[in-house]
């Protein structure tokens, strides 16, 4: 499509902590045309997750390589196909898969980017919350490295938001007791209410976690779905079962700090109980994703999966909203709407 | 045996910090008769272990509950009985157990207690190293926490000591590269040339220990056995590779702090590599002690596990010689031989 504007943004200036709206740039560049194996993308939706602020520091070795400055912002995507030299696509295809944030992206069709079923019945920004990695981020690290059994309790940390939320309902869907933590009265009403937890503990109003916790899960702990780590990680080790696990899925809680955070004085927790802290990332599951997102589907569709969207149309803006991830002010997956 | 005194080292003051020799206290008692059940034992060698300096302290819930003030210092002991109301002991037999730092103990023959077969021809002390809870925690840690494969990369944190050392050589019997840390020269020798390690690092002669380890363990660490924790900790978590386990068998940097001593912050690295930090306590595995003990037997009687012992005789020395344990000052596994 020569002659086609393509509107980016891009990362201007690495944040120091908290990101400002000055650490984006805006930019409209002319589309160059495909080389043999690409497919070109017209963004549909684009996910904002906390990970992207990781991605915008440099140096450190993380999963995925840091944004060069004054390039694109990073972040998965739903497209559809409007140009093909592979092959394995054609024009009219839908997919999900790692792009940035601008109207249009070029793709090898190699690595990370997976067609979306033609016979799909579900809305498309779907791809990006429960059928996307959220989704299979909860239901990965809930069952395949916390591996909670019928009758266990289940605590997990910024339970109203996209992953906790699915975490939940699949560990009360596998019988499990659920424990959420979360900021403020109304998403711990959201926790109890929309999503079946069987308690809520709102952090903001509870001067002593740890005591919360104690009262919230009274046999202790089987297994913690850690998003957050900090104060709320060393509160959860105080309160853990014999052979509890860990699920350390993220660290929302450090993301910004300028200095390194030291962690948890009480990691002692885990010998006294024979317990497990463990770490893990979605994309060692790739090869089984299909399996997560078939089962994800059908807990949809069979209306035992509740799900909310935060939809914030344009992709302006879309760096005030990525901010909102930090303060705790977005409700469900955080999906910008192309405009 | 009435009228025999029972020489006891007991619990003065609990340590703040480093324990110092006013914090034990010294008294003969009489012996009490015997009641239904009981036995009593004449205590032979007392084993002196990083974990008692845990149940000096109050309060905190540990896996064993503190030692009471004014109350005879608790250790695993190997004993003799010596008279029996317990139909299952006669006196003759040998046993393993938690006992007291004293002349006699009195035990109920249920619990910690373990009958030495009657045929054993190894020298008894040995009880209280490769084949009691010492080589126990080595063996259990290393091989169903650790679950090391032929040919990984197996870091070993206060690598000479008595637990160290014999996770070393199992680990090396199962086909593994063995790095130990240790503190000075000639305990890297050891490592090397009595223990078989692959590679040994000083770290008190390393400015940066994550340089050298990683100079050590090119491919990165599979299995990081930690008996020390702290900086020791954070160093090894910046080495590791996809899948790392790492043991928590101990923290012995921390056991003397008077504050809370916080944890690494880099614990985001367990996530980033799909690892595991996880802890343990020998007790967890009684019901498979008799398969540890024979196993390790086997090694020992075929000489593909060495061991060294570092026996104190008298039981006044007691107390000097437990401070030993955090200065670094033994040479092998710590035993008092009972005058």
């Amino acid at each position: 499509m020569p002659n086609t504007l393509n509107r980016q943004i891009i990362l201007k200036k690495r944040p120091r902590g908290l990101p400002r709206p000055d650490n984006f740039g805006y930019r409209e560049m002319a589309l160059p045309a495909l080389k043999d194996g690409q497919i070109l993308l017209r963004n549909l939706y684009l996910s904002l997750d906390p990970a992207i602020r990781g991605w915008m520091d440099e140096g450190e070795e993380s999963y995925q390589p840091p944004i060069p400055l004054d390039h694109v912002m990073r972040a998965v995507t739903v497209a559809e196909v409007v140009e093909s030299q592979n092959a394995a696509y054609a024009p009219g295809d839908f997919i999900m898969g790692l792009n940035g944030w601008e109207d249009y992206s070029i793709s090898t069709g190699t690595g990370f980017v997976n067609k979306i079923p033609a016979d799909n019945k579900l809305p498309l920004s779907i791809y990006l919350s429960v059928l996307g990695t959220t989704g299979l981020t909860a239901y990965f690290g809930l069952l395949d490295v916390g591996k909670p059994k019928s009758g266990e309790t289940v605590l997990i940390s910024a339970a109203a938001g996209a992953v906790g939320s699915v975490v939940g309902q699949i560990a009360r869907i596998n019988g499990c007791r659920t424990v959420g933590i979360a900021g403020g009265a109304e998403k711990c009403r959201q926790l109890v209410e929309l999503f079946g937890f069987d308690e809520a503990i709102d952090y903001k109003s509870t001067a002593d976690l740890e005591r919360e916790i104690n009262l919230k899960c009274p046999k202790g702990i089987d297994v913690y779905f850690d998003n957050v780590g900090g104060a709320m990680l060393e509160a959860a080790l105080n309160c853990l079962k014999d052979g509890a696990r860990i699920v350390m899925c993220g660290a929302i809680s450090t993301y910004n700090a300028t200095e390194p955070v030291p962690g948890p004085s009480n990691l002692w927790q885990l010998l006294v109980h024979n317990a497990r802290l463990e770490g893990f990332i979605v994309s060692k599951y790739a090869s089984r994703f299909p399996e997560g997102v078939s089962q994800l589907a059908q807990w949809l569709l069979d209306g035992s999966l509740q799900h909310r969207e935060h939809v914030v149309p344009g992709l302006k803006n879309a760096p005030d909203a990525f901010l909102k991830l930090f303060n705790g002010e977005n409700t469900g997956k955080l999906i910008i709407q192309m405009d």
